[in-house]
């Protein structure tokens, strides 16, 4: 044991061919508007998949894509049993930045790399896995579903994406058979653990000036949209207590938003109301309708449901006191998930080991190891956004801070592929 | 003098005739939602001014267009000197109801033929106007501003409306030659007194159940476009505090509009946001901009100045407390004009003459007569709107009020141009 510890430390990741890979990778779907746009299952989506297909073939590792669009990358020799899977993913947002999901993922390929290249012989098989679809073109984390075994013949049949193109035609244009995407899942007991690292896309390690960050959550959210209803009248002739003005019913509900959160809420509760529409939205008429959004996260479902109840009823307070009718759709409901503690406590102790102090935070964006944690513990590893710059040309990591991050990937790899 | 109260007092306008010029106009731009759209200098506008002029030389009356659209109706023998003119307008709103503006006009020409039909012979000229674009295709009241001397040259060269059609093609296409409108202009010596009847256009005499409003004075107004600027952050990775949260400051700051009017404002201050527009606009990103409209009004430009200044006042404090920038532009100001308190003291002695008790009201919206009232005292009496709507095919008066109204609008023009 004291030999492999010894082995282990030792290794650490190639920075400058690293950062080459991540300089050539963020060529690939690039526009005039300096962004990236490898929009999922597009030609360049395609290119950047082939390309890693292509680099691991390099580096004498095993690359191929499964039937649901996903590369994996394998040691040509393997262990046996339940392995431990590395991943992000590849396809962008538009005028995406370079690091979004690539990162995790050139990451991986790097360690696969080093630990073939220094020919350490782990007890259980480690993989990468560039996940397909992740932005959700076609819902959202096509590929890790797809290994979660959460996809059917009837979604596979029905995905349709924003410019009516279904997700059989866009896979069948890429060369794969569509329903074969069934194939692809996992048996939960073939995966011992999965680990992602990826870029905070927040300003919180920025801010606080620290390297590494260790996810403990993955935020959970609901998202609704809200309508208000009250009557519209004449913005000059209708005395302010005659009103029944649906955007103050939206004002004082927002007011309310803060006193919400911290009488129900947890530390890292957040809220936001990010669309607004008014009827009949002119200046001079007092608005008969204001419909909105409510994005409310939390990495505990307890305070989620607790957030959830507390909104309604100051909605329904709210409506009644001024003679509005209220009614709610729900848009989307995710429920959080708990990083794994023993996947955590390694990340922890590979940063220490490197001399870096980890920060324990939760994840407010959704991540392909939420799905991952249905058939594995999941761990995630955080790098700071610069000024918390994310789904942006602007978006951006320090190399040094990419340096620790991938080190301590690599050795979170190694601790969990060694041990029992 | 004795005698001629008598006399006064025994006219009547004749209810059958003036409802059924009312059922007859509203079928003159009906569309086939039930609303009425007579778009001023359209063929449907025209047509009811055409109807006018015939139904003045129907009653033996002057009849005739001035040089900016306007139909003025006259005495065909009338005394000499500084007239009494009652007038309102023909043109409407897309899908308005039957009685704005032209409840006014078809009132007045009521009163004119009953005052030709009892052979009364007033001390003044008794005169009716249709003025022409009040609703404001092309900015507004454009007949009243003519004959307020209000518009140049270059006002008829550039105004333009919603669709890009242009003043001069409109009136031109009507047969009027644009440049002459400038003479339609009265000199102020020309003008004794200018009374308006028009519906309330909101819900106060409709819910205290008063068959009559005697307008002391026409709110004026300012109405901003403001932008709050902050930034765009994601709505799961940003934590509360670091966010600069555009709607949050709009939502803020709609919610101190109750008590900016409540300690700069007075009694009937009114102020609405009606339109919002929120960038970038999505359920999961921190609005980085939040645009929208202020409207507020009050009768007196003392207040009205306090009110800017109060809320210019809070807006800055809300973006300096939540790190925001704003800005506004002036979409335009109005001052209010107060109604001639003689005229008022007439509307209101020819009401209680008529058994009616007025109610004594500010106009929260714009009328002609607070442009007639640059040249002329102004004078308005209010009818009820059923329910307070206006600017709607729902729009109604009960018979039995526009009764009411009438007659008082017929005894208040004998009082004037009666009186010395």
């Amino acid at each position: 044991m004291f030999m492999e510890k010894q082995q282990n430390q030792a290794i650490r990741i190639n920075m400058g061919r690293l950062r080459a890979d991540i300089e050539r990778f963020a060529e690939i779907g690039r526009r005039e508007d300096g962004g990236i746009y490898r929009m999922a299952f597009s030609p360049e989506d395609w290119e950047a998949r082939e390309a890693l297909v292509d680099a691991l073939k390099q580096a004498e590792l095993k690359g191929e894509m499964d039937d649901a669009g996903n590369v994996v990358g394998k040691m040509q020799v393997a262990p046996a049993g339940p392995g431990v899977i590395v991943g992000s993913h590849l396809d962008s947002v538009p005028a995406g930045g370079p690091l979004d999901g690539t990162l995790g993922v050139l990451s991986g390929l790097e360690c696969l790399r080093r630990i073939h290249e220094a020919g350490v012989k782990t007890k259980r098989p480690v993989e990468l896995i560039a996940f397909s679809d992740e932005e959700g073109r076609f819902g959202s984390m096509f590929g890790s579903r797809a290994i979660a075994g959460e996809i059917n013949p009837d979604t596979l049949r029905t995905m349709v994406d924003l410019s009516g193109v279904s997700l059989t035609d866009a896979m069948t244009e890429r060369g794969l058979e569509p329903f074969k995407a069934l194939q692809a899942r996992r048996n939960p007991d073939s995966v011992h653990a999965f680990i992602e690292l990826h870029i905070e896309q927040g300003p919180i390690l920025d801010r606080i000036g620290k390297s590494l960050g260790v996810v403990e959550a993955i935020t959970g959210l609901f998202k609704w949209s809200i309508r208000l209803k009250g009557e519209a009248d004449h913005a000059g002739t209708t005395p302010m207590p005659m009103r029944r003005d649906a955007f103050a019913g939206l004002a004082e509900f927002a007011g309310e938003i803060p006193r919400v959160l911290e009488e129900h809420g947890a530390g890292n509760s957040v809220a936001t109301v990010g669309r607004v529409e008014l009827r009949p939205g002119t200046a001079n008429t007092v608005p008969s309708l204001a419909e909105f959004t409510l994005d409310v996260r939390d990495e505990n479902a307890e305070v989620l449901a607790a957030l959830a109840d507390a909104f309604r009823t100051a909605l329904s307070a709210i409506a009644r006191r001024r003679g509005l009718m209220f009614e709610f759709d729900i848009l989307s409901e995710v429920t959080p998930v708990r990083c794994d503690e023993r996947i955590a406590s390694a990340i922890s102790e590979a940063a220490r080991e490197l001399g870096v102090e980890p920060h324990m935070m939760p994840s407010g964006a959704a991540h392909d190891a939420q799905i991952m944690a249905r058939i594995a513990p999941p761990g995630m590893i955080f790098v700071p956004s610069v000024g918390g710059r994310s789904h942006s040309p602007a978006e951006w990591t320090h190399w040094e801070d990419i340096e620790v991050g991938a080190n301590v990937l690599l050795q979170t790899i190694l601790k969990l592929a060694q041990s029992d």
